[in-house]
Parts: C-alpha cells; structure tokens; sequence
C-alpha cells in the first residue's frame, strides 16, 4: 500500500473511514447468514479456508496490527488466537499450519461472532479516541485493514462453493437471482494504438503497495475482445478436442490434462441431461452465453491459441480500463454468478466484474516497486513468483473494491477463483 | 456372527432386545452432548471420522439391512444417504471416499438427529409389527445393528479425542472425574499350564463370525502378567533410550521411529513442566500408576521385547479370561481414561476395561471360518490381513459390549486406540 | 541360525565346507555372466537391488561377519564399502538408503569383481588357518554366509527379471530352454489326518534361527492338492471375472484392485495375439500348463476363495512336504521358468521348486523362538510382522537351499518374487 | 528458430555446416571419455537423464526431423528407439516416461555408440547428396539439430555431476586443471541511460525461436555489477543469516528453506575443515574468489535483497551484453567450474561463461512470437510458464553456443544448473 503518499484528508476523512469499517464488518456477518456452524467450520482444500477462520483472520489483522500497538489498555480475546488466525505473516510471529485450519472446531463459529464483536467495538474505541497524530499514524492501517477484510469476503465466497461442490448433496449457498435472458453480445475487437503509457497507481485513493510506483510501459498496437468468452464458446473449444491436443498447451498445463485434472471447466458436471456446473446457487445447466469461469490460467491459455488469439498483458488490459467506469456484475448485485455481457458499442464490456481475466503477465514487481517494511510489507511482495495476473474484478468481488490498477494474482493451476478470460491479438 | 447356531429364545427375547435397540440409541444421543455441531463435522484423519457421521452411518445401517428389504413401505431419509453413510460395504453398492467425510457439511448435525428419529421409530414399527417368522430372520440382524452401533460409540470418543489433540487450546470433551488415589499393584505373574484348549465363541449369546468356530488349540504353558503396563514403567522405557534402540525394535516400526513418528505415545507432550497427555478430559499431567495407552503394536513389542518379556498370543489371553467376570473400567463409569490397577490377589486384574491388548497374534481366520453370505460378510472376514488382535476392551469400550472370545483389530502402526499392553513369557 | 545346537562334525567338515564357499562363489559369478555392466548397475524399484550391489553385499557380509574380527591383518578393499554395501544390520553401523542403490556407480562392476576376488582369498586364508578352536567358533557363520550368498542369487534373478520387463525391448538375460511339452497333472486333493505334529529344525543341518524351535502344532484333517495352480486355471479365473469381484477379495488387496495395480499377475502383458508374460527368456506367450507365477498373496487368497478353496498353513504345508524328496525344478535345471507338473501319484508333487507357495500363515516367531545375540540375530527376527510365509523354493532357488522347515516370507502385496499357490481344503 | 529469416549463404555454407556437425558429433563422444558404462545408465533424479540417453535422444532428433522424413531408404537402428529416445516432442509420436529413463539398460553404451554411427554416417549421406532445393529446406534443421547437441553437452555435465555427487566415493569426471590464483576483482556497478532499446534476434546468424521477434523494450537508468557474486559474499550471506530470515525470501522459495531443502548452495558440504563443495573434480574446498554457482533463483534473489540490490531483468541483461564480445570461461576452457573474475576496467566482466546469471525475468513469449509448425515448434513455446529467464551460458557450456539474445530458463527452484548470480540496482 502507498502509504506515504497518501495525502491527509482532514477530519471528514475519519468519520467517512470508520463508517466505512462499520459497514465492511457488518458485510461480512451478512455473508454468513444462512450458513450453518458445519459449514463455516470445514476446509475443502488446503487453497481454501474455512468461513470462520476468514472471519477470525480479519479481525486478528485489525487486533495484530492496530489495537494492541495502539490502543491502550487493550486484552485480546485469547491468547492463542493471534497463533491459530494468523495467515502466513512470518514476522507476526509463529502460527497455525495453513492446512489444517479445518481441525479446529473451537473456538466455535459463535465465539468467533464474539470474538468479531470484540475487536469492533475496540476499533471503535481507537477510532473514536484517536488523537490527530495518532490518526495519521493509523489511518492507512485501517484503511487497508477495510479493503484486506473485502479480500476475505471474497475468498469466502470462493471457499464455500468449492466446499459446497465436493458435498453429493450439492447445497444452495443463496437462492437463484433471476435476471432477464440475454443473448451475449456479438465478439468484436476494440483497437487500441501503441506508444509509451503510464501504469500502477496515480497516487490518490487507495491501493496495494503492489500496484505502485506509477512507471511507464511500452504497448505495441493491440486489440482486445470486446467481452469475455462465453460457455457456449468454450463447449466449441471441447467439442473440437481442445482438452486432447497437446499443441494447444503449455507443457505444465498438459501433463495435468493427462493426468485427468483439467477436462472442463471446475465444477462442470456432464449429466444425462447435458453439462451443468455449480454455482453458489446449486447446480444448474450450463447457460451458454455467460462467461466462462473457474478455468486454470493452462486452460485460458489453450483456448486462446485455439481461437488464434493470446491473452492481454496486464498493461494492455489497463491501459483499455483506464478509460471506463467501474461498474459491473459485482458481489452487491447479488447474482453470484457471471452475466452474459451486454451489446458493447465501441468500448469492451464486462472489463469490471463477472470474472476475474487471466492475462498472459507473471505477477511481478514494477520496476521501483519497495514493500513496506514490518509485517505488513509480506502482504504482496513475497508471493512474486509462479502467479499470474488477473484483472477487473468477479461476481464475488465486494462492490468498491478493485480498480483498473488492482492487481489480483493466482498460480496458473488454479481454477477456484472465479476466473476467466477476455481475447487479445496484436493490431 | 454366527447367526444359523443361536436358539430361538421366545417372545421374552423379542421386548428385551427392542428395549436394548433403544437403550444403544440413547446412548450414542448421549454420547453427542456437549458436542458443538462443529466438532461433529470435522474429520481429523483418514482412519476417523466424524460424530455425525458415525450417527447416521449406524442408522444407516438398520435401513440398509432391515427396513429397506422387511419394512413396507418404508422411505428413506434422502435417497442420497446410502451413498453418504455407508462405510465399506461393497455389495451395499457405491460408497463416498472415507477420507472425505470430513468435507460433508450436509446434512447437519440436527438434520443427522432428525434421521436417526426416522430410523428408530421405523425400526420400532418393523419390530412391533414383526410377526414370528419374520422375527426369527431380522433377529440376529437388530442384535448385530446393537452391536455395531456401539463399536460405532467407541470410535466416536476415539475420533473425538483425536480431534480435540490437534486443536491447540485442547479442549476437554467431558469434565475429569476424580477417582480415588490408587498405587497401581505390584506386577507379578501368574502361571498357566500347557495342554489343548478350546478357545472361540460357545454358541450361547451374541458373537461376531470372526468369534467362530470354536475350536482346539495346543498352548504351552505361560505366565501371564498381573496388570497391565503403566505410564511409570512407559517412562524408564523411554529414560532407557527404548525409542533409540533398534535392537529393540521390528523393522516396520523403527522405520517409524527414524522419521519421527513414534517418540513416545500417541498424545504425550514434553512441557516444561514435565510429561502431559491429552485425554477425553482435556491436557492432564501423566498419571504413573494409570496403564499407558495409545501405544502402536511396535511399541508394544518393543516394550516387551526390552523388558526381557513377550506379548501374549490371543489364545493365551482368551483362556486366562475365560474364567474371570466381565467387569471393568469401561465407558459407562464416565472416568473415559485408564485407571490404576487395582491389587490382584491370585488372578490377573484389568483383564477387561482399561486399555485394549495387544497380542502378538496376527488377525486371521479360525480354522473353518465362514463369514456370512452377503454384504454383512464384509463385516469381519475382509479385514484379515496385515493387522493384530487386540483383547480385553477399554475405558472407551461400552459395558456389555465385549467378552472373553472377542476380538478387536487395527493395523500394528494404529495409536488412535485406547490400546496399551499386558506382558508375557514361557512358563 | 540355531549355532550353538550343531554338532562339531570333524576335519572333513572344513573342507567340505571350504569347498562348498567355493562352489557358491563362483555360482555367483556365472549368474552375471551375460550381464552387461549397465544391467549390473541400476536398481527398478526400492524393493530390488542391483546385481553388482548383491555381488558386493555378500562379500561384505563376509567381511564384516568373519574377516575383519577374526583374520589377523585383514584389511578391507575400501573404507567406504562397508557403509555402500550393510543391507540392513543396524548394529553393523550406519548405511547408504536402500532406494538409492541404484545412484552407485562406482565401485564398477569390474571394480566389484576385484572386491569380490579380494574376499574370497582372504576367506580361504582365513579357513586355511583357522585353528580348532577358531574353526569351532568360525564354522556356523561360514555356513551362514554360503547360504545367505545363495538367497542373494535368487535375489539376482529376481531383480534382473524386474528390471528387464521395465524395458520395451524385453531382454533376455538367459535363452529359452525347451522342455518336453506336458500337460499339467490333473488336479486332486490328498488327504492328511489331523493330530499333534512336530514342526521346526531337527537339529541337523542348517537351518536359519527362524525355523527353531521345533514345536508341537494342533492340526485339524485336511486336504492339499495335488500340485500348484496353473496359468490355465488362472485364465479361468480372470475370465469369470475375479479381478472385478470385491467378495472375493481382502479389503487391502481390493484397494489395489481399485487402483489398477493389480489386474494380472505381474508381468504378463495382453497383447493383439493374446496373454503374453515376461520371463528370464524374454516375453513369451502363457503357457496354460505351467503353475502361474508372480502373484500377490491377496491374488493367491482371491483364487483360493473363487475355487471354494483356502490357502494351505504353513504347518500343514510342512506337514505334507516333510516325507517328501527335496527335488524339483530349482535354478540349476537351467530352465528359470516354472514347469507343468508330472502326474501326481498318491503324494503331492511340486513342492519344492517351480514356484514358491504362498500359506495363509502370518510369518511370526515360532513359540520359544530367540534370536541370535548381535547383528546376526537381525537377519530374520525383525522382519516378523506384516509378511506372510512361502514355502518350497522355485525355479530361481539354488538347488540344495530350501527344506521342509524353510520359511520365505514377503509382504502380501508384492509380486516380483516367483511366488504361486497351491489349494487346501478341510477334510 | 527463425528459420524463413536466414537468407541462404551459398555453397560454402554447407561444406561449413557439415563440419561443424562432424565436429560437434565428435565432442559429444569426447564427453564421454572416461565415463564408465555404469556411470552412462543411471538417473539420479527426474530432471536428469542418462548421458547415455543424451547420446542417444540428440542421435534421434537428426534421425526424426532429418533422415526419416528426407533420405531415402533411410531405416532405423532400431524400431523401439523412436519411443525410448524422444523427450517431449508429443507430435512426434508417444514416448517413455521421463523418469524411467534410467531403467533402460539396454540398448547398451556400446549400442549407442553404433547407433551414433549409424545415425552420423546417414547425415553426411543426407547432405552430401542433397540437392539444392532440398539444402535449402533442411540445412536450419541441420543447425538446429548442432545446437540441440551442444545444449546436451551441457546437459550431460550437469547430470553427471549430480550422479557424481549422489556418491559417498565422490567420483571425478575430470581431473582439477589448475588455474592461476586470482582475487577477484572489486565489486563495482556500471551505469547505464534509459530509454527505448531493441532486444532479440537480429536476424543474422542462427538463434531459437524464443529470441524472436526482436522488439522494442523501455528501460529505465540502472546499473549492473561488475562481475558476479562470489563464493565469499555468499558464505557472509549464509553467516549473516541469510537462510534463516523470512522477510529476505519469496514465499515458495521459503518454504523450501523450513523443509531443509534450501540451507546452502546444492553440492556445498560443511565438513570437519570447513565447507567443500562437489565440482565435476571431485570435492574440494571452497574458493571465496569464485563465483557462486548452484543456487536456485530464489536464494539468488533472497541474496539480492540481502544486499540492498536486486537481480536485473533479461532486457538490461541483454542490453549491456549487447556491446560485449562473446568470450568467457566456457566448457572448451576444460576447467569445468567457475573461475574468479578478472578486474573490471569499465565494463561488466564474466557476462558469457563461469556462470548463468538469474535475471527476474519470468521466461514468456515476446511480443508476436510464433513458435515453428510442426513437432519443432514444441522446442520452447510450451515451455513459457513457471521458469525464470537466465543469460549468459556456464563453464559447462560449449563454446560457440551461447550469444547476448540467448534465453536459457530453469523453474525457480531448480539448482543442478551451472547458475549463479549478478546484482543490480536502479540508477
């Protein structure tokens, strides 16, 4: 996070920011309504984590790195949970293994509500009796501690369908949200010309240390599709033998078709009655003009040299969001599911939100780029190596969230995030 | 279980196994208390599994092999249970994976509670509206449902144990029950002579199949010891480098040592304080006097091997128990932990209760064994390779569940058990 | 190895048995005759070796046992030979991991044979000077190592056999030779009385420590059959489905069934043209009449229960084999592969040689059995737990090697040795 | 390659070219002077291949890609060598599993070495013959196929000391050749502008696929260090902690670093006098003045943040080389191991040669790169994921094959490569 950068907003900055943290934490309990105590204690896979520790985790963030430096007086909760919700920062000390997070049945899913109540009300304790030189001292932690809690969000919704997925039963997180049929827009391709242009961070609102500093990038001419590719699309990419040509794939990618791990998207299920795939609201037919997801970036990559395409650089793909609005099929519509895209006229649609867009960029440092020192410098500096970068935001993104600098990155074999992809070509 | 030999018994039989079907489901209803629906979910390892499973799965049970083939007109929960719950009969058709029952949080633990009413009320009809012929075919099929649904009672405070162990803040399952101060009696030996016995089921009363038959075996004769190993002698073995001696040790259970696995038993943490073990109770200092317990049969022997002793055979177990009373410390005193031995005067003491015993006899078949026809077959027979039979039952064991004949069984490396040891030698 | 027990047999003992170290040294040589150094040098799986390790094992077995503590000057070939080639005698001092002989390219196999050279004179030195008493002393591990090099030429054949099928070119390491076509002897049971029989050593001639001592056992009537089970019948067996059948089936073997692992016997290969299996001659078709070789014990168990049969005990086998001459188709015949049987007529035939018969007997300790005190006491007692005992030496068994009382014994799930069965019944 | 893009050179080009394979053939051959037949069959790990399968597989991509499809009535050796001998070419037909390849003994060295005769004779056969229109189209497969040799020299090297050091004896390949005692020179950093520059192929001259199309980079001022990192600064690295700091590490490199994986350089030993390292002489002692060699890229990374500096990106890397000539301690130096840096006087020295030099450059596509049709094409396209870009070849490299536009990469962790480092940092 540009920390330093930022400038100091006055007195209305801190009203704005902790109601702002007031309403991210009551989004989170949102998000656990309906789930039972079975389902927030469980770990699918040692990629996921279950709702409770997420839950837990952010409230440890705020305890670890604001109310005990800060706030005088303050008790946390136990004792051992700084060493059970602690994720992977090493110089917070020693703590729980990242893969058995599901053994731990206690502290219960309502401890962990008391737990929350806790550590909110002291952050309001801390907000309210913060002093000017402290506030300026804090204020970026809070801040970020509100966008790291939104990161959780939606890694929880992420972790639910994926637990939910392996269950037979195959559980409704939420109720199916109807939304008018539509037929996906016809694909295009937008021209961009080339030249040097600047990307990363401007300096004013917040964002990651990863996206800074702002350095200039040189683009050859491009074009970039108009929407995302749509799961009628892929059903041609299967049907024409896309998961059994080896030419279609890079080599890390295919040994994991041979071995029966990629044959369709996650979640896809080919029933009697045809493809169907779960979602967060059971599992339903495939709808053939929405956007493909849960696809690896392997698979993302095959597809688009079977189109005769490639996949975006993360600056090209910025360098076309500049220019648009950040609105989209966020996690606030309610869906939980990607959209087929509307008409695009002139400009690409659905850059923001339905789903995360693999680009062809390994997730990197930017030239410059320092991390904060302490703790908070291993938020996203020591994970810059074997990721890629995805861009714009999903279906499961708090609203308010990313940005056309926000730089979200997974390993290439990774297909439970809500990822797919948009096409590129040179001009 | 040898189902063909028991005799009719009269209508008297029919009302006291149906109130003893109710008791055992009380009891397993019982056993749940005070566990949260988080802690029944969760799956610790491969070999456990979790509470609500074990519930449903010996519900399962009933439906499977009584009300579905006697019961008209019955209705299953779910048609998805019998997939869910069955544990590994393979005639019982397709199975879900063992080790992914921890990932299925539905149905919930109220929802398992809701299906255990349906099962017994169902099998209340079937046995009420049973007429005598179809009596004498279910029978010996709801006294066997009794039977597995306490092993299944057993395994529950095992897995619970084993759960609670890998949670740091250690909770305690059920509060620590004093128990008079004991000195645990002098070990002694006591001297059986040689000759040809029978061991094996009578034929009178409930037995597994793998009881039967009854038959001849030539025994030399032995000593058997007075009580059971303690924690006490466990730590000089320990204090003597017993886990740094290969000498002592089989190959397959040192090649467990050297990577570490086996350092001390299973649940015993070196503090600063001293030795401490996790119990049903929660994190106790190490009683002495008490029979160690959640020992591998590796350890076992090792032990044994060190003190100049053997390990029994079964038969020699089972005809030195042949003549006792069935008593104990089993699960229903609610100490949930071994306890000292009292003195033994003459006889052997903890024969039955405490700690399980490994034997040193390979778990295979009497010589004529037949298991029974169908999927209750798989019950016993299939498991007759590569594990060790262990006798005598343990403060986990419900009372009026095990005999002289029984016998228990896990692989050599298994520590999960209450299993502890008694030594032997050649007369 | 029962040393203390043997009578002192007088000065024609030394050089009979000097006599006899030659002949197996040289046996050994002419088995790696036709290898070539690259053959000689890799290892196919962790339970093989490769032959320039086995060549140099045994010299170093020798060495360690004999040379160095007992003739004057001795010195070893290389410091380091002593820590490549300990096999698994902890108290020899450290040693190279087993999976990892294959990484051992130096000493060549020429620099192996030179080691080997460097042995053998010094044994004969040492034999040729021994005195009376350090005769009396020396004899029994003399002994030992002869027959102990002669476990490692199966072992040899085994492991070549092993490493030869991994190959698509399918070597040969010996040429086919033609025996007289036979139809295998019909198949019938003998009939045996039950009673009290003696088993173990006698107390004459060798024997490893793991057959004493000899002991009383309890049988009850049985039948054995005739001969072995053949590839034909084996055929049957697939053919009606008895890979796909889990009733038939211990559950750990099933398990391997459900992988894939089994499906066959080892190394048999269906080709356009039919049942094809690899042998020491390169791969051939089946030969129907010929016992089936390179099966599991779960298989060997699988087909005594699709028969209606059991495997035999390894008392009974005893029992059987014990009036019986020790002749049979061992390595020396040349053929390296298992032959039909003659016609049986009154006793069983095939018992010793041909191929290695699984029992349904856990190898354990026989009642008083104790190890010899030292290293060598770690030749066979540690291995006593998780193996089952064959009986009768095969067609890669030096003749002269086995006995009525010799026990083999392998993990239940492996099937590079040539291990068949032959069925028992109750009378 | 860029084989539509090399105009055509005339006749002396092939007389040139002919020689140039003559004379790489026959170095391949040199390579394996002194190798033992033993030492030319084994694996020591999965990235690692048998020199004997090197000799081999480089003898069927002439066979594969040249002889089979143009010379006429070409046969070859042997019709399973297609299948034993291909690497990764998934066009060219199904291939033996990568990590068996040290399980196939047979065909033997000496058959490898007719096969290599064989195979020789048949490509001056082939271009001897070949008319114009047919040079044109084969003689960029004729250089590839040189160059593909000479990358399996270094091949060779690198696995045969991993061989080599997997053995307690400590084999040498080569005896140590002596070199002038040198202190290395001064650590110092050059300057270089920014701006706009062209990296890659230029089109002359012979270069992979992966080099092209040259294309327009922007760089911004940096600095580069004089030579490369030495033993010396690394062993002050190491006492400083370096192995034990998490904050100084990439997340996936540290958690190799807790395994214990990571704890010095690969082959680095601390002995009783000090650390020694195995080099393809047999292990000697530390040089401080050499560079650092054998580090995977994430320790060269954690040093290059250790030091305050950072690793440079493939482009600067190319830039300052551009305008170097292209000499340095290469294989044909016969040293076979880094050698200490002469003094700088202006410009970077040691930039070809001693070592490769990690940059943190991921390695992907340039922009509008094309890979080859056909099976060529899979020579480093589907490559381009998870690996790091390294430049400037090794002491194990022949000479004649590196150049400034050539991209070796390597995953991250892997450390069997003769690859070291060199700092930069921001201007």
């Amino acid at each position: 996070m540009s920390i330093q950068t930022r400038p100091h907003q006055g007195p209305g900055r801190k009203g704005e920011l902790q109601a702002r943290f007031s309403e991210i934490r009551a989004q989170s309990e949102e998000l656990a309504r309906g789930l039972e105590p079975e389902d927030q204690t469980v770990q699918s896979m040692p990629d996921c984590s279950p709702t409770k520790w997420h839950l837990a985790h952010v409230s440890w963030f705020f305890e670890t790195f604001l109310l005990s430096p800060h706030l005088k007086g303050y008790e946390t909760a136990h004792p051992q949970f700084g060493f059970l919700f602690n994720s992977y920062y090493e110089a917070a000390g020693p703590r729980h293994n990242r893969f058995e997070r599901g053994l731990i049945t206690r502290p219960t899913v309502s401890e962990v509500a008391a737990y929350r109540t806790h550590v909110t009300q002291a952050m309001n304790d801390l907000i309210d009796s913060a002093d000017e030189t402290l506030w300026e001292q804090i204020e970026p932690v809070v801040e970020i501690g509100n966008h790291h809690e939104q990161q959780h969000q939606e890694l929880i919704l992420m972790d639910i369908l994926n637990l939910f997925a392996a269950n037979p039963l195959r559980p409704a997180y939420r109720p199916w949200r109807a939304h008018e049929a539509r037929t996906s827009g016809r694909l295009s391709f937008v021209d961009y010309p080339g030249g040097v242009f600047e990307i990363g961070h401007h300096g004013e609102g917040f964002a990651y240390d990863n996206e800074s500093p702002r350095h200039e990038v040189l683009l050859r001419p491009f074009r970039l599709a108009s929407r995302a590719v749509t799961n009628g699309e892929w059903l041609s990419f299967i049907e024409d033998g896309g998961y059994r040509r080896p030419d279609l794939w890079l080599a890390d990618g295919w040994a994991r078709v041979r071995t029966g791990e990629f044959a369709a998207p996650l979640y896809w299920e080919k029933t009697s009655s045809g493809w169907e795939a779960m979602i967060l609201s059971g599992q339903h037919k495939i709808d053939a003009e929405a956007p493909v997801v849960h696809v690896s970036y392997y698979e993302a990559d095959a597809y688009a040299r079977w189109a005769g395409k490639r996949l975006p650089t993360e600056a090209e793909w910025e360098v076309a969001a500049g220019a648009l609005p950040i609105t989209g099929n966020f996690a606030d519509s309610s869906y939980l599911r990607p959209l087929a895209a509307p008409d695009a006229t002139g400009m690409p649609v659905q850059m923001f939100g339905d789903v995360w867009e693999w680009t062809q960029s390994p997730y990197t440092a930017y030239p410059g780029y320092r991390p904060e020192p302490g703790a908070l410098g291993e938020y996203n500096g020591k994970f810059m190596s074997n990721q890629m970068v995805l861009r714009g935001g999903c279906c499961a993104t708090p609203d308010r969230h990313v940005r056309a600098t926000y730089r979200n990155f997974f390993y290439p074999h990774q297909r439970w995030p809500f990822a797919g992809l948009r096409l590129a070509e040179d001009a």
